[in-house]
């Protein structure tokens, strides 16, 4: 189910962030919507953010299998903390909110989880085991949990919403609602896979990287569950750096969403799959809105010895803030991806590599192309994606990661405006 | 020996960056400047850059011990790769040029190398082994080394120069000249060390990170010389980061000038000492000078449980392009040095930290001091020098590392200038 005038109900413009007046120019046209089966969303306004949605909760119409995967920060956030605690892979209810990140809040910062928790386990008459927590906002401030009781208090009168609703409100400086919505045909039955997310700026890999939601509609066991996350996390939101800061709250959760029964061994395959295109959808679209971004850049390391060296070599380039600045001026300064290999030590053969801009080799046998067509490269680096790519002559490895160009924009963001 | 109105001889406006209009607010007022004794200085204008001086000679009275420490990019440039092939630790004299890395330049940039090191080891009439060659500037063009040749003709009817000339000749995007003078009294021997260098971009630690040459004005044997450049290394030109990128050309030369005879034994850890001043000195000018600086950061991380976790997060920290970007938007957003600290994934205790800007506690005990006074913070932050202290409260190692802020000026001179 499409919503096709879904972006007419976006007011960007009441957006906490949105004096900043920067929108993403990779904001899609229109948003992928639907109104689940098999669970209910609701959010609210709830005195986080001044303006729009601020919290949202999630109701299963039973109790559900989950996987989870959380930052590997050693200052993980109080939900995060919570999470791992509590959570035995099965779910009733989610609670997330924006505008506060309940992170570095210590003992009180738990205490006020287990305050709405509680209020919603009640509600739902269901163990606290089976709620999950997400919080992403500014770090350090206590968050009071009373504007969640208040809202929990809401929900026998409130009416469902849908999966844009919850996009929207659990953005941070986000600059569009990223959804992503597949449909599976197995064995004559239609299985959706379908999420949301949100990210902008402190992303970079180390799972998490963001808030994201995502549910396959039909019965997986839990431990297949986790092995469906795991096997789909690297080549996806574990490929992606807006500025190479990892952080404190970001989580992905998994549901498995069983209002289908399907032969699962016969097709693992084909859902994990489809499960990696909604991840990779996902990521893409948090890449697409990096704080600022005027380009993306795809960094691919081919012919690499082994898979952990390509994603240290192209994450290296990805991050460098003089590549970043390059792109972003539209310079074809291939120099500072030579440094980029350069600074991360790992063992090459310097003379072998080469360097494309596209599909413009560069440089070549560890010096400059003596061929190039400087005109072509420069018309090239006017583009909007811009596809980098090092071959190592090394191996077989390969690993490609999505980053974005460092402008002014960035700044004004991140250093003008004043949290 | 001074010269008290150096400064006068900096025409600064005339340097090919400055078109840029951008000049350190850390420059410093006086530069200190000597004429050496025991070997000659010579610059030239060779054609690398359309203005000023780019090539820098040094010729020695006689072969004296040098020890070397090279950027640890394996990417290294030319220069780098044919000085650690060539030398074993004497030298006759130096090569520098700016306005070309000869960096990813292949076979052919050794080959240049060889030409003109011949030509000044023919008119020297010592071994080729006797010099040193560095290179910075752009990457990935040949460099024609009849530029150098032809200067290197000029030679016989050239007169002797300073510090301040060497220095000014290795100039990239630097914005002030960089010396450092100390006198040390030995024996009732006047024992002077000093040094140049230079650095603005592409400046993080990994040995290097920009070049520099220190001159001892002593007799040392090799195997000293090593011992005093790697036992103060790590604390200086090792605690410094521009960008977090890692030249491919970074070199500093340690030279003993043996113009004196003192017993070493007994005055190594003098020595030591006031070489570390010296190397601390040029660091911190290189850091003041950073791409667009504003603010200089000041980074302690103290009571970690050993060296490689406090120098690691205080790495973290500084490199942050969210912390940095905070610095510069005079912002107390600790949330990030949060952050930055969890992203390491340094097993540390959160519950035990402690966060101070200046002498404010920001955070303690994992999370908000609410005894801050916000308004005495807000105050500390519009200061040049920011000072961000985090205690580990795990153990007795500690490290200081040095950053600067990320800016405006920053992208305008990486992204809006094209190379």
């Amino acid at each position: 189910m499409k919503f096709k005038n879904a972006t007419k109900d976006l007011d960007l413009k009441s957006n906490d962030r949105l004096y900043l007046k920067f929108k993403s120019p990779f904001a899609p046209k229109h948003y992928k919507d639907l109104k689940p089966k098999g669970f209910k969303i609701f959010t609210f306004n709830s005195g986080f953010k001044k303006k729009n949605d601020d919290l949202l909760i999630i109701l299963f119409d039973e109790i559900v299998n989950v996987a989870c995967k959380y930052s590997l920060t050693t200052m993980p956030s109080a939900p995060i903390i919570w999470d791992k605690k509590n959570n035995k892979g099965t779910c009733k209810a989610v609670i997330v909110n924006s505008g506060n990140a309940n992170a570095h809040t210590g003992k009180r910062g738990l205490q006020n989880i287990d305050n709405y928790a509680s209020e919603l386990s009640k509600y739902l008459k269901c163990s606290i085991k089976n709620i999950l927590i997400s919080s992403t906002g500014v770090i350090g401030e206590q968050l009071d949990s009373k504007k969640i009781c208040n809202k929990i208090k809401h929900l026998p009168f409130s009416t469902d919403k849908t999966l844009i609703d919850a996009a929207r409100s659990i953005w941070t400086t986000d600059t569009f609602v990223k959804t992503s919505i597949l449909n599976l045909k197995i064995n004559n039955k239609n299985i959706k896979i379908y999420g949301f997310g949100k990210g902008s700026g402190m992303v970079s890999p180390n799972m998490g990287t963001m808030l994201a939601y995502i549910f396959i509609d039909c019965k997986i066991p839990s431990l297949k569950l986790k092995k469906l996350l795991t096997d789909n996390i690297e080549s996806t939101f574990n490929c992606i750096s807006v500025d190479s800061d990892t952080s404190t709250s970001d989580t992905v959760m998994l549901f498995s969403n069983p209002i289908n029964k399907i032969n699962l061994n016969n097709n693992y395959k084909k859902i994990s799959n489809g499960l990696n295109k909604v991840m990779k959808d996902l990521s893409m679209q948090i890449i697409s809105d990096g704080e600022g971004v005027k380009k993306i850049i795809k960094v691919s390391v081919i012919n690499a010895k082994n898979q952990i060296q390509a994603k240290k070599i192209a994450f290296s380039i990805a991050n460098s803030p003089l590549v970043k600045t390059a792109i972003s001026g539209e310079d074809a300064n291939w120099g500072r991806i030579v440094m980029a290999i350069g600074k991360t030590q790992e063992n090459i053969k310097q003379e072998k590599t080469i360097i494309k801009f596209g599909k413009n080799i560069v440089a070549i046998n560890g010096q400059k192309n003596k061929n190039i067509n400087l005109l072509k490269v420069d018309q090239y680096m006017k583009n909007q994606f811009i596809d980098i790519e090092v071959n190592l002559s090394l191996g077989k490895a390969s690993s490609i990661v999505y980053g974005n160009d460092l402008n002014h924009e960035y700044i004004r963001i991140n250093a003008d405006y004043r949290s």
